[in-house]
Parts: C-alpha cells; structure tokens; sequence
C-alpha cells in the first residue's frame, strides 16, 4: 500500500511538473480535465453525478474555461447566474425529483471545483507563471507535510478533535511558519531566474504562508464533506491516495488566495 | 384579507415607483436592503439566519453592493469566492454544528437573492435605466396576471401539476405573449421619450416574452423551495403577500435576465 501510494505520488508530482512546465493548452486541458472529475466526485457524493443537475454542472464548467481561455471575463457573471437559472427549471419542471439541497450543493460544485481549481491555470498564464505556480503547492504540500513533522514533535493541543484527531495547533502553526520558510527558500531559489521590483524572499515567504493557513481549511473541509456522507474516498483515481477532491483539497484553497494575492497585492498581471 | 392584500400591493408599487424614479442612492438603498431581507428570509427555511453562516452572507451582500457602487466589479469573484473559503472555515471549526447542505444553501441566497436581485440597481444605474428598469416589472407582473387570465379562459393542459396544479399551459404561453404585447405597449409609449437607434416596440416586446418566460421559473422556485421545506410564505412583512422572497420570486429572476439582455444583445451602458 505505501508502495504504491509512492509510485502514483511520484508519477502525479511528475505529471503536475510537465503539465505547468510547458504551460499554455497543455496546462489547460490538464487543469479542465481534473476540474471536471472534481465535480463529478462531489456530485458524486450526493450521487448527482449523473443527473440533470450534473449535465448543467459539467457544461458550466467547460464554458467556463472555453471563457478563461479567450479572455471573456466579463462574461463569467452572467454565467454563473445562467447555470443557476437553469438549476432552478430542472428543480421546478422536475419537481419533487429534486431538493433544493442537491439543487445548492451542485451550484456549490461549480465554485467550489471548478472556479476555484482554475486559479491553476491562471497562474500559470500571469507573467512569470511557471515560477509563480510553484506556489500554489509549495504551500499546500510544504504545509501539509511540515504540519505533520511538527505536530508530532510538540504536538499536544488537538486542533480539531472530531474532524481530525490526529491534528494539532502546534502543528498547524509549523505547518504554516514552515510553509512561509519553504517560500523564503523558493524565493532565494527564484531570485537567480526572477527580475521583480520587489523582494521575492520576503514576498513569497508570506504568500506560501498566508496559502498554508487557507490550506488548512481545505484539507479539513474536504474530509467534513465526506463524514457528512459518511464516506471514506471521493473516489479511486489515484492509487493509495484517493480521488481528485482527496488529493487536490488543500490545492483547491491555496489555488485562488495564492492567484489574487499576486494579482490584487503583488500586482502581477 | 383581500382589501389588506389591495392595499399594501398598492403601498408597495408605490415605494418601487417613488425609489426606482429618484434612482442614485435611494435606488441602492431600498434594493440592498430588501435583498438582505431576502437573503434572511431565505436562510430562516434551514433555521440558519442567525448562525455564524448568516453573518458571512448578510456582510458578503453588503460588500458586494458596495463593490458595486464603487464601480470595483472585478472584486466582484474574490469576494465571492471569500465567502465561500470563511463559510468552509466555520463549517470545519465548529464541526459537526453544520451540514455541507446548510453550506451550499448559505451560498446559494448569496446569488440567489442578493446577485439577482442587484440587477434591479444595476438595470436603473444604465443609460435610460428609469425606463428600462420598467421592463422588469412589466414582464414578471405582466407574465403573472396574463397568464392567469389566459388560463382561467382557455387552460386545459396542467403545467406543473404537483408544484402549482392551477397553472396551465395554455396560461403559461398567454402570459409570454402577454407580457411580450405589453413590452410592445410600453416601447410605443416610451418611444416618445427616449431616442434609441433601435426599434423600442420590437427590442421591448422581445425582452419581455424572454423575461416572462423566465420569471415562471422564479415563480415555481420560490414555491417549490417552500414545499421542499413545508412552509407556507417566507415571512409576514408585506401584509396579505407574505415576504420578500413571495413577492419578488419572479422579479429575482427577470432582473437579471434582463439586464444582460440589455447590456450583452441591445448594448446598453
């Protein structure tokens, strides 16, 4: 089992590097792809997966991207409201097939999957991308994997007893001063490669750890969804790791907080 | 009953007239605050309009109409996709309080009610908005009365026999038409006021066919979601009308299809 968890996690981390190296289609499809099997697994979950609802999720989606793509931002409003208008004629042309519940999970799907996870590709395409998506998991995985290092050295305060017992404050706060490390540390790194105007140890070091902190309620919020259904994988895409939503839960956080940081505070276009 | 409900319907289309014919802050005003009142409304069904779920809605509402004043649209996704990272922080900090079902239909009201019902603003706030903002009311209101009458005529064919076993076809069909010859009236009346180069009786004639048609959707919804929930109205506020949610069920829903028919196809600004 932990063999196999490390050769589909090498396999994946290499897939990752390929897919955001080269950039441009190649991240897109890969990125609109795993965006599309994260929708389903959640609707999945609500086993909507393949209902009307999901046909309108799915195709949202993919014009959602076909959007990203050729820069027609100011049409991801309106949408976004048209996926909700047509939502609501399923609910009522269908009606009692549906509940609202499933009607507002699968609208959630569609933000929570799909807009979120985008936030990849959009890095990718800012300027100097290649270096800037680094950051994205840099702060997820850097945070995930220097939480556990910590919170078992000095771990003692349980952060979250029910959710997940095994997590501690103290974890969490290495997890994320960690995180901020590991982003000075890239920062050093990209210096060589990077000319900005600004300092790049000092600015990555705080977006990786401003990306920990939010990745923290990622991971906690893709596992609360599964107990709430009571379910243990999203599904078994990836061998030892789980599916999409299990892998990507953190990413899907630090994706878009990582995006408009470099957008909003850096200034990156 | 029915003198109570004549006359607070006509207290209410008087306060929609005086608001949307000062426009400016008044317009922002009295919108915000009933889409806030909508956004509680909607929240109380799962019990939720006081919980922590509740604030990060109502304080994500009073953002997002202050980005729109400022005219700061492009915030317009961060804040969105904010709200969705502060409600999963609670959903995950206070687990098991909140199911991910209260979650998604937390988020849900934010566009539901409060990016819908915003358009009324927004609709006012373009050129000529004073008479364009007419058209919303035209064909929700005029889709609603056309097509009861129609239906009391001619209806045969249930429409939606479990959600509204009164409605008909028949009606639904005379209520477009309706609400599409009403549009005619009203271009032919405002012809006199406003100089367009397009033909105001056909482009006001179609917006309304298209709004009516939408606002049966608005109108089942707002039902079916109060089936789904066993209550008879969302509030008492209006006398004789229920809530805001009862009385603006159709207007949620033809506001915003009709401002983006306005600025995507006629090209309003």
């Amino acid at each position: 089992m932990f063999k196999q968890r490390l050769i589909s996690g090498i396999i994946l981390v290499l897939i990752a590097f390929v897919t955001l190296y080269y950039g441009g289609f190649l991240t897109f499809f890969v990125v609109g792809a795993i965006s599309l099997i994260g929708v389903f697994e959640l609707l999945r979950v609500i086993q909507m997966e393949k209902s009307a609802l999901g046909v309108i999720v799915y195709t949202g989606s993919v014009l959602y991207y076909l959007l990203l793509l050729l820069g027609l931002e100011q049409y991801v409003m309106p949408l976004a409201l048209l996926v909700l208008i047509l939502l609501i004629a399923v609910y009522v042309f269908t009606f009692p097939k549906y509940e609202i519940s499933s009607i507002a999970i699968s609208y959630f799907a569609l933000f929570y999957v799909t807009v979120m996870l985008s936030c990849i590709y959009r890095i990718r395409m800012l300027s100097d991308g290649a270096y800037m998506v680094v950051l994205v998991f840099l702060s997820a995985w850097g945070n995930d994997t220097l939480a556990y290092c910590t919170g078992r050295l000095i771990g003692k305060h349980k952060m979250s007893p029910i959710l997940s017992p095994k997590k501690t404050v103290e974890g969490a706060i290495g997890g994320v001063i960690g995180a901020g490390l590991l982003g000075c540390l890239y920062g050093l790194f990209a210096k060589q490669f990077l000319s900005v105007n600004y300092n790049l140890i000092v600015v990555f070091g705080i977006v990786c750890a401003v990306g920990g902190l939010i990745s923290i309620i990622g991971d906690l919020g893709a596992s609360a969804i599964k107990r709430n259904y009571d379910i243990k994988d999203y599904s078994h895409l990836i061998p030892g790791h789980g599916g999409i939503l299990d892998r990507f839960d953190s990413i899907i956080f630090t994706a878009p907080i990582i995006y408009y940081m470099l957008v909003m505070v850096v200034g990156l276009k």
